[in-house]
């Protein structure tokens, strides 16, 4: 770990769950966290996700040398307006947004010169919200997708790769339009999905349902300004992915008939063997 | 429980799951099993699910108080057509099906008189299939939807309800037309949607799936010829959800829009505090 100050830029969920990692791991770097709310930033400093909280996000990245922008990805630019004049020289900063385009460019943009940026995406998570579900384990084993562009820097890439492998994650890296585009069909629909599956129960259906029902929507009992904050950033990919739903959903309807009974258990046997075929993370 | 010799028509997770419960309660009732795969048969005679294997479903049913139709939906016809000689007076005669019109209007137009159809939906399964998963508690805790008609006899109704609560079930009572308008939006809708949002992933998106996509498409692992049976024989209801469903999605694509901002978050929240709202069974 060539970190010795690390700063945490929300302190939520994620933001906490880093923390605790680290922390349980043994690590003597010092963390210092800042978020919105003293209460959630109190939490964290009892649950020993931070060592110290800062008053404000300039005062908190002062002197880091890893910065990890952890709040929803809406507030990633006023973050990154009120941090940029005070990272030193060699700075480290990455990010856990679900969405990389913007992240991306507006740090590029925005950051000083001899300050490096990876856009980091960290697949993990839960319905669950906040620093109290925050877990030490919460990032083993899943994937951590780096999203490096022509401005990256080669070792900062290495580096922040490192520290996710250290929280016991796997690496991919993808191009940010490339994240954006896949995790759009993969991540972002599902999410969606969810949430109008519930939107479409009358009162007497929601009373019926079972434990698939409950599968299926758990993702969206996560939390609502979040997922807009991702939903408003990748719009563009999501009204494809929501396209290609749609024409899924006419081929389904066009196998819903006696005589299309063969085509249409092939369709649903593929389905299943293909999400057999995935091991879950 | 008043009875005492049983015959279970499908001896797979679910039928076998029945025979292992009432074992598991040490009752001295005596299970006859009757199934189109002999290896079936063999693996529910060798987990304690059935005390005797039947060669063909006459053979299942003769002398049996209860008998269990449960197989996939599809076969219901042909198990009728081929017991309903057989059954003793006084005989009651249930099914394990997901969709309950079709199942009690055969029964009550095939059955003789003086034997009893009770139609059942008992709301436990898994994706996983056969009688190697079959368990004991599969039932417990669950709800187990009984589709009364005016040509129900109230005592066969109870009967079939204690029988379905001894084995842990809660009960709730529809009519099979309701039945089925409701689990086409809660049951069948979610298992459609899981199964055409597996087939509108890329491999390169479906590498990248993580514990969301999981949950969201469990369901999709599912049986295909079971579940073919359950849409073709629901299509006329499945139909309606679907288009509930497109128009819900309109309804969300106009709020992906910067402007429509507060609109979508509340759209977010709203399902996740409804979804938050409903234990889980």
């Amino acid at each position: 770990m060539p970190f010795e100050r690390l700063s945490i830029l929300g302190v939520g969920l994620l933001g906490g769950s880093i923390g605790l990692a680290l922390k349980s791991a043994s690590n003597p770097c010092k963390i210092v966290g800042y978020g919105h709310r003293p209460a959630t930033l109190e939490s964290a400093l009892r649950l020993g996700a931070i060592d110290e909280i800062a008053p404000d996000p300039a005062a908190a990245v002062r002197g880091a040398d890893l910065v990890i922008l952890a709040s929803p990805v809406g507030v990633f630019k006023q973050l990154i307006d009120k941090i940029k004049a005070e990272l030193k020289m060699g700075a480290i900063v990455t990010d856990v947004g679900s969405t990389k385009r913007t992240v991306c460019r507006l740090a590029e943009e925005a950051l000083p010169a001899g300050v490096h940026f990876v856009g980091s995406h960290p697949m993990a998570g839960s319905e669950k919200r906040g620093v109290d579900a925050a877990r030490a384990d919460l990032f083993h084993g899943a994937l951590c997708i780096t999203t490096p562009t022509t401005k990256t820097d080669p070792t900062a890439l290495r580096q922040v790769e490192s520290f996710w492998q250290a929280l016991g994650m796997r690496i991919t890296r993808l191009n940010p339009e490339d994240h954006d585009r896949l995790l759009a069909d993969v991540s972002h629909l599902p999410h969606l999905l969810a949430a109008t599956l519930i939107a479409v129960q009358s009162d007497p259906a929601f009373d019926l349902a079972g434990k698939g029902f409950f599968d299926t929507t758990r993702i969206a009992g996560g939390d609502g300004g979040l997922w807009r904050d991702i939903f408003l950033d990748n719009a563009d990919n999501l009204r494809i992915s929501i396209t290609k739903l749609r024409q899924e959903l006419d081929r389904f309807e066009s196998l819903l008939k006696p005589e299309q009974s063969e085509h249409l258990r092939a369709y649903l046997d593929k389905s299943a063997a293909r999400r057999r075929s995935h091991e879950e993370p």
